[in-house]
């Protein structure tokens, strides 16, 4: 793997003078026409030993380029407010919007790695969070960024030759710390487990360059070149579809799906809803209150045709927490901050931290939903959606965070009815626009969107609850009964597996503990 | 100030069920309007005596209005991104877009008003802090905002009989905790605190509304209808601008001015230069890596005239430092989340955390510079920022950052030498555009502008330091002497501070350490 960097590479002084004005100015030209373009961002990874010259490449990296559209993101111990949430979301949230250039100083490669290193991480946990790795670079790339992996590469001797160097320099001996003699020690397992790590995920979409990096001018120069290269590559293409054409969805030939399988009239009786609703109500309001809640969070997602209900039941489940517990995020237009970022950023931004609910109106289901039925987005877009959406959820609960996902489906002339209670109804008459209409012609193509949707992303944690909407009073129940059932599900589960855990230790078999922490 | 509140206040349950129907109604359109009009944002704040009915409050503007342009923002316990920050961090991070209503559950006013009963804060150090909320209201007002203060008042008695009420159901016993009937001890303290501080906060552009709480229904009606009518009035008023005509700035009546009289050709010569830029460079490095920075950090504004230099001097600065520790924010025109949101709004955005380093790359100042000569905003607004810039500083320098703003100044004669020298050189070609050449021939508007800002804004911490920048290497090197006499100054001023603080625990003089404690 780092064969051809240990060759002993050297540009001369004179060599590196000439070349780079060229190179500058040409990197400065390809920044400006980023910029210009607005249509990517270019994330640029600088990895490597402690020592190899990481931050002086940076450091480089502002002296070539315009600061203005540069960002380093250095990623060190995380907050507690990233602490809280799922390892990936300190990462979204810091994501460069398109026309810039972010470089990163750690990033997502850094944890696994050095955990992997102290025996941490299993090396199948590492494999999966690989994988994991490997599915988010290509949301990055289909979102029309540019991926630059660098490893810069030292031998163990250069390593040594360095710091000693840089050490007798009292200009740069405070960039030598004990950690980085320390680091000598465990060399080989870097290079094993970087090896390792780096073959897994040297995508075609987002591959490595091994820099050695020895030779300062040499290094300079290789990583100029290469993310010069890259930004040309990335600019010369027009169009940024990337992804092979689309597999067909599901094909109807009969009218029954899903929904047509629902019972759509369920329904409960006034004092049946007044007693049931009070029931789950306290139920869930002493879940959320729970001690072991503290160590979970909770994702409401909520969808549904038009006027199914779904203000009404955010409401009656909003109703059961202390205000300061949860957040509605109404999904809307994205802001144009949110439009400069790959489309999960607007959601991953909204992410609760542990102890707390978030309650989506409306979801990252509309580019599924809404973007496809209005060719909002390409086809290619909300074809990769479905796996990027599982990816995520998937992120979510791996995290200990509950996902509830809820479809309100009503029926056609149910809606009609509504629509015209609320133009009816002085303060529901907002509630009611053109949009709805308009949507409401589109019947058949939003329950095939609808359908495949719930074909698609209705996994084993994260599975969608169908909701007959006909009767406001049995959706509400059924909801909020979901969500207590989901919430105590969790709950329960944890207190078995610290029960378990707490046993193993007892009984002193610490192969077994192990495991059940790794399974976490 | 209570009496009113304690009459004993009571509405029916059926004129309540009579009322509200249309209260409701009122008010989605009101919030329907607020949205179409996305002019103002409305900021409620809901305080008062713990068990008052605060959430429940907030629970019902979400069962009365629409949750999607609702927003409850709960401020508990700070977290470590927020401790690191000047205490006003986490509000202005919260603060609601144009268009939206936010809820405040907890707000500016419960940490001064908690550590006065608890003796934390001396009076004269609450009053400053009172101050400081007044400037900060009337800025929110002067930004189009809204601001509405709710306090939520009971008798001793009548909060012991609420609570026992809450006790006897079990669906709302949980509200109920130990700390409820604990702060019944404190219930005359908070009277008196809060009264004081109720008072001078009563201002005519955010006032208090004191709610007597006892009864549920008549708490609710109050607030619904005050809020009704507020946002009724606000909506009503076509024109936002509600400041006074703006007094004069400064005349010139001869030629001088603080800009006339600096010497622009101070010079270096090239081996003093190398010598002292590495000297203040490597000094710039330790002091960042002291132990003693890590409690404070550092806010470096770059502004000046066109080509004076500032991208050049700033990549010296950041040369001395880890790409870690610092990021450069470059200011250009702001995001529509930005636009929503009061002026200062993306630049707290940007406040580093304790132990790291902000450079911007032009700055706030950006209001009384740019937009006031090129009329982008109205007199009234530029002429409140150098209040409001004044006051921003000081929150950032009473939390312990240091505050260096540099403007940069050349000759009208050396910056046509240098425009014309970048047009010719092909790297620096980017650099020149079209605005450049306008700019220039404002020059005489422009010098106006500056002379202002330092007039109005040099302060005794946040004092301007003009930089004479005909020859760019003399340029940056008092740039970077200056950065290092600011930091060790404020370093040497801790290391003294925390120096007599230990003595005088030694000598065994506790007032005269809680004195110097006072200060800080």
């Amino acid at each position: 793997m780092f064969e051809s960097a240990e060759i002993g590479h050297k540009v001369s002084k004179k060599k590196f003078k000439e070349v780079v004005p060229t190179l500058r100015a040409a990197l400065l030209d390809a920044q400006f026409e980023l910029n210009a373009q607005k249509k990517s961002s270019v994330i640029v990874l600088i990895s490597g030993q402690d020592g190899s010259g990481k931050s002086e490449t940076i450091n480089l990296l502002y002296e070539w380029m315009d600061p203005r559209f540069l960002t380093t993101l250095a990623f060190e111990q995380p907050s507690d407010e990233e602490r809280d949430r799922p390892v990936m979301w300190r990462f979204w949230r810091h994501l460069p919007p398109k026309g810039r250039i972010g470089a990163l100083s750690g990033s997502w490669y850094s944890e696994p790695i050095r955990r992997r290193i102290l025996g941490e991480m299993s090396v199948s946990r590492l494999d999966a969070h690989i994988n994991q790795i490997n599915r988010f670079e290509a949301m990055l790339v289909n979102e029309g960024a540019l991926v630059l992996k660098f490893w810069l590469h030292l031998t163990n001797s250069s390593l040594e030759a360095r710091f000693k160097r840089l050490e007798a320099n009292p200009r740069t001996a405070w960039r030598v710390t004990p950690e980085h003699w320390e680091s000598l020690k465990t060399y080989d397992q870097l290079q094993d487990v970087a090896g390792h790590v780096l073959r897994m995920t040297n995508t075609t979409w987002a591959p490595w360059t091994i820099v050695e990096a020895a030779d300062d001018n040499y290094r300079s120069l290789v990583i100029g070149e290469t993310l010069l290269k890259a930004m040309q590559m990335k600019l010369a293409v027009k169009d940024t579809q990337t992804m092979p054409p689309a597999p067909a969805v599901a094909v109807h030939v009969d009218a029954r799906n899903v929904l047509s399988e629902l019972d759509l009239d369920q329904a409960l009786d006034k004092s049946e809803y007044v007693d049931q609703l009070a029931f789950w109500q306290g139920r869930l309001s002493e879940l959320v209150r729970d001690a072991r809640f503290a160590r979970r969070s909770l994702v409401c997602a909520f969808e549904g045709v038009d006027a199914a209900g779904k203000g009404g039941s955010i409401r009656r489940v909003a109703k059961a927490m202390d205000a300061r517990a949860f957040q509605i995020v109404p999904i809307a237009v994205p802001t144009d901050e949110e439009r400069a970022r790959p489309y999960l950023w607007r959601f991953w931004r909204h992410i609760p931290r542990r102890g707390k609910v978030t309650i989506f109106d409306r979801t990252w289901y509309g580019r599924v939903l809404v973007e496809r039925v209005e060719k909002l987005c390409s086809e290619a877009d909300w074809l990769r959606a479905y796996g990027e959406i599982n990816d995520f959820e998937h992120d979510l609960s791996d995290a200990g965070v509950i996902v509830v996902k809820f479809w309100l489906q009503i029926s056609k002339k149910e809606q009609l009815i509504r629509f015209k209670k609320r133009e009816n109804v002085e303060f529901k008459r907002f509630k009611i626009t053109d949009d709805d209409w308009r949507n409401r012609k589109k019947w058949k193509a939003y329950e095939q969107a609808i359908c495949d949707m719930i074909d698609r992303t209705s996994t084993g944690t994260e599975a969608w609850t169908l909701v007959e909407a006909n009767d406001k009073k049995f959706a509400r129940v059924k909801i909020l009964r979901t969500i207590c059932e989901r919430v105590e599900e969790a709950l329960d589960k944890d207190a078995a597996a610290m029960a378990a855990e707490k046993k193993d230790k007892k009984v002193g078999v610490p192969g077994k503990a192990g495991a059940s922490k790794r399974k976490r």
